[in-house]
């Protein structure tokens, strides 16, 4: 069934300065791997594109993982089949979506958090690392738990034209509040509001954020779910309510940083404002599918939860897929199918 | 009963850089004020010296009152006798603990959340400003509500040696956690361990402070209480467990700060970690005073929560008691008797 060289794979060819991964990333093509006991061998069809993955490009002490070693194969969440089963519980043909490689074909390991057998009923598979994967369970957790966001209260999230943050944006709307959505475009902002029912959004590329923020949100933030950090957690800081709440979900503007990065610089109003600042993220919630999705995919029936998906195909072209994330390009989850 | 110029008030002639509060406050003497219809007029009699008081001095917008304006009277917690009420619920002689001046009277208004009669049981008056005071209800409060403290925990707290921290870290050793004090000298460390039966002390001054709580430390920190923020706030992130909390009392490294203080370098491993981090203050809890403080009176008639009180005599030395707290020069409560 596999022959020599027939897997392409991503690997870390240098560390990356920026978002220069044409140098950093190089695809090389060796033998398919062979699963050992216990393991599984999955043909991968989508790779999910990740902001966090960059993190592990760079070697952060700081990182809840170590960094990926130079030379080593990309590893993300992919969605396949089962090609080859060495483990009791899956057979040739299950699909699954698991942490993979960035590459042809991946080993999975059932045994870890991170392998789920899927229900195939979805037509688009990037539908499993979309509303229903670790960004829906995210944003749902995010609003719902982690902020527990309230009728009535004002929220605000950043890179709201994104794959988490759009989610957080409707789940926000459908817990009562007003949404309110950070892009870096007009015609985000447009697509926020006319598409995904956002109450407002605020191009942050213009004019002084804060400014911006303040007249979108004249009572202050209740909630914001943060993305990004950077100067934009600082200007969602100054605008927050008393008692106000911050979800820290991404840190993007940081995910490239080599030096020590300063932490907001409106740190004293978690003080002032009697704040509650509160980091998460998806691996300790991976456990929670089974109660979320049914949640989810509800909502996203009755048209409630959209989540536009970008698929390139190749790949071979997943750098050009994997940058849309760093510079804006993108609306919605992107995937690459390979 | 008053004269002309029977009053001596602290007011602010400038704003004072760093600790230099000699040239920044100025004692004049003036006429004995005139309570009007509902207000108080209190014989001041223990003024309490508080680190936030700070902040007014510099006029930081994003204090959460408006500094202190030039040539106003230096406002503070104090403790008193009303010398002549003009308020239905109060009457000559009673005791009161309210907002007022730093000066030999004060006028206070029992419709605000601050002003509080107080029961007289206590021989040493100051014990209203310490134990039984906004302090002690910070340190109860902050190590058993916002902070959650549960018994195995790991506690950190930073300016442990100051009233707050201390009676922070007795309590966390009351609700069952190690409890480990960072301060500035060797004769504070022994103190702490010594008489307050911490688990562990260190000298933050000396070596490399995040080195010395990963030694105290070696299973993480469960629960920060910080007091100070800057540099000591950092190395306790860095030393954070897995979905530890960080109480955030008071940012005391930042208060002298005139322009942008950048936040903790750490700040990524609230996501890393996380972390959950929580401003709070007292004004939020005034009210809870008489469920609060059965519960220390009794800690402290047990022997279990102790506090010692450095009192300086004369209204005319308030500044020399007030900078003690800057320069790390006390033990405990810092008070002044008028």
């Amino acid at each position: 069934m596999t022959s020599e060289k027939s897997n392409r794979v991503w690997r870390l060819a240098a560390r990356p300065t920026g978002n220069e991964f044409d140098t950093a990333l190089r695809l090389e093509e060796e033998a398919t791997p062979v699963p050992q006991v216990g393991e599984l061998l999955v043909k991968n069809r989508i790779l999910s594109m990740d902001s966090g993955t960059r993190m592990y490009m760079t070697d952060r002490k700081d990182s809840y993982q170590p960094g990926t070693p130079l030379g080593a194969p990309i590893l993300g969440t992919v969605i396949g089949e089962v090609a080859q089963s060495r483990h009791p519980a899956y057979a040739e043909g299950d699909l699954v979506r698991c942490y993979g490689n960035w590459a042809d074909w991946s080993i999975a390991t059932p045994e870890t958090l991170y392998t789920a057998k899927l229900d195939g009923k979805e037509p688009n598979l990037a539908e499993y690392v979309g509303i229903l994967g670790a960004n829906g369970w995210t944003a749902y957790l995010g609003v719902v738990e982690y902020g527990a966001a309230r009728a009535g209260e004002t929220f605000l999230v950043s890179a709201a034209a994104g794959c988490t943050g759009s989610m957080a944006g409707q789940i926000a709307k459908i817990a009562g509040c007003r949404a309110v959505g950070l892009a870096g475009t007009d015609d985000k902002c447009t697509f926020l509001k006319n598409d995904l029912d956002f109450d407002d959004a605020i191009n942050y590329r213009k004019g002084a954020l804060v400014d911006s923020i303040a007249a979108s949100c004249p009572d202050g933030i209740n909630l914001y779910f943060d993305n990004v950090g950077g100067d934009v957690l600082d200007a969602a800081l100054s605008n927050m309510a008393d008692f106000g709440r911050v979800a820290v979900c991404g840190l993007l503007a940081n995910y490239s940083a080599e030096g020590p990065v300063p932490g907001p610089y409106k740190f004293d109003l978690v003080l002032m404002k009697r704040l509650t600042v509160q980091g998460f993220f998806s691996p300790d919630f991976y456990h929670r599918e089974p109660e979320i999705n049914p949640v989810l995919r509800q909502w996203r029936d009755d048209g409630r939860l959209k989540l536009p998906i970008e698929e390139t195909v190749g790949l071979e072209n997943t750098i050009a897929a994997y940058t849309k994330l760093f510079i804006g390009a993108n609306i919605g989850k992107v995937v690459v199918r390979v």
